[in-house]
C-alpha cells in the first residue's frame, strides 16, 4: 500500500527522504561494494561517518565545548540506571520530579543504587501538568536532579528549565529531543532513546558535561561507563553502526528543514492544529492536561463515548492513519507527532477527526 | 561498484538475498505503509517477527524447552558484566579459560564482580591453541565456566565441549553461532553480538537455561536481568527492531541452506581451502594456531615478508577483496569468512593469494 500517517509513539515515522536515501545505498554505500551496516566500525568509511553524525549533533543543539556526545545502547530504560551508576559519584542521594510513567520508571530503578528523593510528584492529580519549581523540595545533598522533559504517555513536556544551582540537572529528553531549540548549558547530562526523533530503536544518546565524568562506580559495565566510552570516542565496543549512519541522515534533513528553530515553528503550528481541533470539539474529544503543560509531541486524548473508541481506531486507520491507539496505562488515543510527522499528516488527522465527530456526535 | 567480496570481523558480510528484501520492503512492511523500523514494537505486525525470529533461531540451533531466548543490547563485550551481574547467584567465585583476546576481556570483566580463577590458558604460547581439558584447574565453588568458542582475533575455535559437572558452562559464542550445529544442552548459557553470522551490531542474543533465572544481583539494570527481560518477552524496554528484523531475514536464508548442517559442510570446504592455501605456500603465508583449533570463521595470517603488507591489501582492494587487515593486537592480515562469505568469495581470495605470492615469492 502506500505510506500512511504514522501517529506511533517510538518507534516512530522516519523523514522518508531518509529512508530513501538508506534503500538507495543499502547494498553499496560510497562505493565501497557493501553495505555500511557491513563494515568495520574501525574503518575509515565508518568513523567518517561517526565523526559527521556527532558534529551534526552538536551543530543542530548547540551543544557546547565542554559537554561529551556518546552514541550507546540500551535505550532511555537502560539509562535509568546508568545514569545514578555514572553520575552518584559517591554520593548517597539523588532528587527526582515524578511527572508520570517514564520518571516514575526512572525512580523505581535508581532506588536500587540510592536514596531518591522525590522532589515533586504530579501523580495525585494524575499527572495531568508539571510541577512548579516553588513547589519542589530539593536535597542540598542530592549528587543531581532528574527529570523527564517529555512525557510520551502522559503528555506533558518542560517548556522552561528548572534551575538547580550547583546540582546537575538530568534530563530524560528521548521523546522531545531535536524538537525544538534546548540550553543544554543548563544541564548536566541529557539522555534518550533515539526511536522517536533521532532513528531506529536500539540507539541511545547521552550528552554529559566533561567534569561529571571520572566517577562511575566500580560495577558499572564498561560499555556503559560514560567515561571509558568517551576515552574510546564511543566505541568501546560496537556501536550499532546501521542506526548510528540513520541517524545521521536525520540530521542532514533536520538541518535541512531550518534546524531547530525550523522544526521548532512547524511543530508549533501542528500541536496547535491538534489540540484546536480537540478542544473545539465541543467536548466530543478531550485533552486533559494543564494547557500550558501539554506536550508538543504527544497528544493523549479521549473520545467522549469511549464506546466508539474501536471503531475510531478502525476507520482512522482505513484512512491511512496509523498507530493512534493510546498507551495502556492511560486508555483512550494517542497521536504522537515527532519531527517526521508532517503538518499535511496532522492535518488529514484533524480533518478525519472532524468528520467523524460530525457523523457520531 | 559491484559488491566485494567481504572478509570483514564483525560487523560483517551479511547474505545478498536478506539485504535485498530488506532493501524492498525497506518502506512498506507487509502492507503497513510503514518499515518496519517505525512501527511499535508491541503491535502485532512486529510482535510476529519477533515470535518468528525466536522459532527460527530455536529451530535451527534445536533449542531444548528449558532454555529461554533473548534478543537484547550491549553486545559481547556488555554481556562480560551482564553474564557475572545474573550468573553468579551469591557465590563469589567464577572459572574462566584464558584463549586470547575476547576470553581477557571478558576475564578483566568479570574481576570487578567477583573472584576469578583462570582455570587455564595458552598465553604464555601466544594464544595459538585451546588448552585441553586435562590441563584446566577448575574450582568447586565456581558459579560458573565461562569459555570464549571462538577468538574472533587470535583464530581459535573449540570443536568439543568442555565437561564441567554440575557447574553451569558459560559460552561467548558471538564468531561462530550458527556456523555448525552446537549441542545447546551441555551449556549453562550461550551469549553473544550478533554481528558477525546473524546480522547487524547491536542486537545481543542469550540463550540461558531457566534454572539459573532468578538470582540476578540487585544492582544488574533492569534491562539487562534476564529474568525481568524474559517475563517480558525481552521487550521490557524497545528491542532494537530492525536489527530482529534482519535476524529473522538471515535465519530464513540459513534454513534456506540445509540449516546449520548444511552450513557447516560449507564452512569446512571454505576453510579448507584458505588454510590449505596457507599451507602449501612454501612459507609465503603464515597461520601458527594449532592445526585442530584452527576456526573455521576467522583466519588470521602473516605474509613471511612483512614488508608486502601494504601491497597485499591494497592489490587484494582492487581485486574486490575487502576487509582483510589483520587487528592491531596481532597484525598481519586477517579473512573472516562467516556464512555470508561464499565458497566462490573464498576461492577468488584463494586464487589472489596465490597469484601474488607467486608474483613476490
Amino acid at each position: 500500500m502506500s505510506r500512511v500517517f504514522n501517529f506511533s509513539a517510538g518507534p516512530a515515522a522516519i523523514p522518508e527522504p531518509v529512508l530513501k536515501q538508506a534503500q538507495v545505498e543499502l547494498l553499496d554505500f560510497r562505493g565501497t561494494g557493501m553495505s555500511v551496516m557491513e563494515m568495520s566500525h574501525r574503518g575509515k568509511v565508518f568513523t567518517d561517518v561517526a565523526r559527521e553524525v556527532v558534529s551534526d549533533f552538536r551543530g543542530l543543539l548547540g551543544i557546547p565545548a565542554n559537554y561529551k556526545v556518546l552514541f550507546l545502547q540500551g535505550g532511555g530504560k537502560g539509562e535509568f540506571s546508568i545514569v545514578p551508576l555514572n553520575l552518584l559519584r559517591g554520593k548517597k542521594k539523588a532528587d527526582y520530579v515524578n511527572t508520570g510513567h517514564w520518571s516514575a520508571g526512572a525512580i523505581k530503578e535508581a532506588s536500587k543504587y540510592c536514596e531518591v528523593n522525590v522532589a515533586a510528584s504530579s501523580e495525585v492529580r494524575k499527572f495531568t501538568y508539571i510541577p512548579r519549581q516553588q513547589d519542589w523540595r530539593l536535597s542540598s545533598d542530592a549528587a543531581y536532579v532528574h527529570i523527564c522533559t517529555n512525557e510520551t504517555i502522559h503528555g506533558v513536556e518542560y517548556f522552561w528549565t528548572p534551575e538547580t544551582g550547583q546540582v546537575p540537572l538530568v534530563a530524560d529528553a528521548s521523546s522531545h529531543i531535536l524538537s525544538r531549540p534546548m540550553d543544554v548549558a543548563r544541564y548536566g547530562c541529557i539522555y534518550g532513546g533515539a526511536q522517536k526523533n533521532i532513528g531506529p530503536s536500539g540507539l541511545t544518546f547521552v550528552i554529559v558535561r566533561e567534569d561529571l565524568l571520572g566517577g562511575a562506580h566500580p560495577w558499572t559495565p564498561s560499555v556503559f561507563d560514560y567515561t571509558q566510552q568517551d576515552n574510546n570516542d564511543w566505541m568501546l565496543n560496537t556501536p550499532p553502526t546501521f542506526a548510528v549512519y540513520l541517524a545521521g541522515l536525520t540530521f542532514k534533513w533536520l538541518a535541512a528543514q531550518g534546524g531547530l528553530a525550523g522544526m521548532e515553528r512547524v511543530n508549533v503550528q501542528k500541536a496547535e492544529c491538534l489540540y484546536g481541533c480537540i478542544d473545539n470539539s465541543a467536548g466530543f474529544y478531550l485533552n486533559t492536561i494543564a494547557k500550558e503543560d501539554r506536550s508538543r509531541m504527544n497528544v493523549p486524548f479521549f473520545l467522549k463515548d469511549e464506546k466508539l473508541n474501536a471503531l475510531f481506531l478502525e476507520e482512522s486507520l482505513a484512512a491511512g492513519l496509523a498507530g493512534l491507539k493510546g498507551h495502556k496505562a492511560v486508555g483512550g488515543m494517542r497521536a504522537s507527532i515527532y519531527n517526521a510527522v508532517s503538518l499535511e499528516g496532522v492535518q488529514a488527522l484533524v480533518d478525519f477527526m472532524n468528520a467523524f465527530a460530525k457523523r457520531h456526535g
